[in-house]
């Protein structure tokens, strides 16, 4: 007898038809052995409504009352999802983040969560009931009502799978799991049985919006397996396993392993030019100081060599703070004495990821050739041990991924795919 | 400095002006120097929208359940008033039931509140906050969530006051105060500046729908005085006080006492008669037995000599449980062995209330004849120390309370009311 956590987001909630499709796939995992607790979001459209009353009664509304309001969310959902699975003939039982009890820090709107006290779940599930939480919700050591912000009910499932030591987190949404890459892009893209949590966090920060980045770092850190299904067609779905050799993790799985899993691309992407930064210690950290004080994360980051005692800087930024970034840099014009700014946000960043190409060399050369021979420039270069990023002009963003999909061939199941 | 509860129901914060109007009074309270409480209810139709929702999952919903569904429309309620006080420059902090605490009985959807711990309420208080809390729920010993039943919220602000010792419980709702009728019934319906909490408990439970029952109650036994009062119109209100002796009430307040404070009716009666039941000790016991197992209240009950060994038993039950109470009834024929049943659902009950009545012989006199004057038969009379009703025909009720009204001379401020 395993013990799953499933995770159902807004859209799976969002009438009651849908709840009862999902009461039904929790009550056929119960009923097939299993112990089950469920975590659920609030309905669709369900958040913008509060936000809605709250917009009329004020402009600059407290954190902490934000989140009273917005936790009604999943408790709504919580109890609805409760009585239909009764209705379908299982016990069932609610609970919200602080009956949990799901402890956070008091950071209003995007918490993080500390302990977890899974007590009571563990007490309803040795009764033989079906635990329904609510998702995204916690509550402070002092008792206040916290949310974890975007995608939290993702981080609430992969939290409690690792607070009861559940054998799966399953996470379900209107996709049918992880893809080679966004099967919108290029219809090649193909579903992913395995990936490394570590992979799955480079695609999630790179632009995959499947599974929410804190979740999977939970899951890495706490080796929680998550399974990626979708709540309205039934398949194999993905998992993002823990497994830090992901070579290991692909042959568990029965496969040889993949050098490159999937192709990443954001395009909210912009690419800033710091000209004649004078060459002296301690500027650039000035530079890069005003960004972070102002929580803008900078990506990829390139200096030239210096000449003439100057030297030109190039970082990337998210396209949505790139008019920020620009009036910080020019705020430290003088103290800085750096001559022009350039900033263009006509570009988009594109990333091979692949756990395999830590052992696995020429990645990089393959890739390359791969756009040269397709006439895309490459603007800037990142890599990390799994992953290489480039920024390109955003018009051959398409192409790009299409070409890096082919050259990497990763439409072929694993097993073919080792480098020449 | 005055520590002032305030209570809003479900029309007072129907849209986000009324919340907006709210907030201004919570706010010139506080302003005037006082420390404020406020409890309000879900906003007006949020109550049923939830249970529509529930309703579209499974007819015969859990309690439990239903009651984590509802609790998210007082807490939606608390957070926007919160968010409208602090727009208009208050220090404002929202409580939820279980935060409080209003800690209850297990019984979901009328759970009575077994005790506050208002230690946090008091700390935000002593910071200079304006406390907004939940009403209608509270959590019980296990911390489930619970609701107090239909006008809990009344019962929240009363506890509240008691557990805070605040100086007042001011109950804001669509109507200005109490009156000496139903000023739909008769436009000469007086309000009353000061009325017991005695003498609103017969009027409330009698059919007055201004404040619920069970909160006067509380108010009576934790000696809290009650301020009714309207949200949208300025005005003195009526005073609902716990002191024993309304003479006293009445006297504190400037007053001389009346004698009949109150003419109240409810057409919400039916009339049960059982004929030829044996009279034998036991068998009216299990007539009345049979209703109380299915907590169906008992009201007016009449009882006449036996003849021949047999006795007809006559009693008022409400209105809407009368065909189940008939049910019963014809259950236990053959156990009692009465002859026939008659049930009569076209009567109504009006009666005379007043704390004075104890003091003042001739009430009963005075009201017996202003209704044969007016050729109102009485079909049954029940009297208590401060009240005396009568079972009539329905179609005589407003006639009845009219010529009450008259002759215990409502429409006039007590002084001249004493009896001739």
């Amino acid at each position: 007898m395993s013990l799953i956590v499933q995770k159902f987001g807004g859209s799976s909630m969002a009438s009651a038809e849908r709840i009862q499709l999902v009461a039904r796939r929790a009550l056929a995992t119960h009923r097939a052995g299993h112990r089950v607790v469920v975590v659920v979001s609030a309905m669709a459209g369900e958040t913008d409504r509060l936000l809605q009353l709250a917009s009329q009664l004020t402009k600059k509304p407290h954190d902490r009352e934000i989140d009273v309001l917005l936790a009604t969310g999943e408790q709504v959902s919580i109890a609805l999802l409760a009585l239909a699975l009764q209705e379908q003939g299982a016990d069932a039982r609610s609970f919200l983040g602080h009956q949990v009890r799901i402890e956070t820090d008091s950071s209003h709107g995007q918490a993080r969560i500390q302990t977890i006290d899974a007590e009571p779940v563990q007490e309803a599930l040795a009764d033989g009931a079906i635990v329904v939480v609510a998702g995204f919700q916690g509550v402070d050591a002092a008792g206040n009502i916290t949310t974890l912000g975007r995608g939290g009910s993702d981080l609430s499932a992969v939290a409690l799978a690792a607070a009861v030591q559940a054998d799966a987190c399953e996470i379900y949404s209107d996709v049918d799991g992880i893809y080679t890459t966004d099967p919108n892009v290029y219809a090649k893209a193909r579903r992913i049985d395995v990936i490394s949590c570590e992979e799955m966090l480079e695609l999630a920060s790179l632009g995959a919006k499947v599974l929410q980045a804190r979740s999977v770092e939970f899951a890495l850190k706490y080796r929680v397996r998550i399974h990626c299904l979708s709540t309205f067609v039934d398949g194999p779905g993905s998992w993002v396993v823990p497994d830090a050799d992901p070579q290991e993790a692909a042959m568990q799985s029965g496969m040889e392993g993949a050098v490159v899993i999937g192709i990443a691309h954001d395009r909210n992407t912009a690419w800033l030019t710091v000209h004649g930064v004078p060459d002296q210690p301690g500027k650039a950290a000035a530079l890069f100081r005003a960004l972070a004080n102002d929580h803008i994360n900078v990506d990829v980051i390139i200096q030239n060599p210096a000449i003439h005692g100057r030297t030109d800087v190039c970082f990337t930024v998210a396209g949505n703070v790139a008019d920020r970034a620009v009036e910080l840099m020019n705020a430290q014009h003088d103290a800085i004495g750096f001559t022009t700014l350039d900033c263009n946000k006509g570009v988009a960043k594109v990333s091979v990821v692949g756990a395999g190409m830590r052992s696995q060399p020429g990645v990089a050369l393959r890739m390359f050739q791969a756009l040269g021979d397709a006439g895309i420039n490459i603007l800037l270069i990142s890599t990390s041990e799994i992953k290489i990023s480039v920024v390109i002009d955003d018009r051959y963003t398409e192409l790009a991924v299409r070409v890096l999909h082919d050259a990497f061939e990763l439409e072929k199941v694993p097993g073919g795919t080792a480098l020449a």
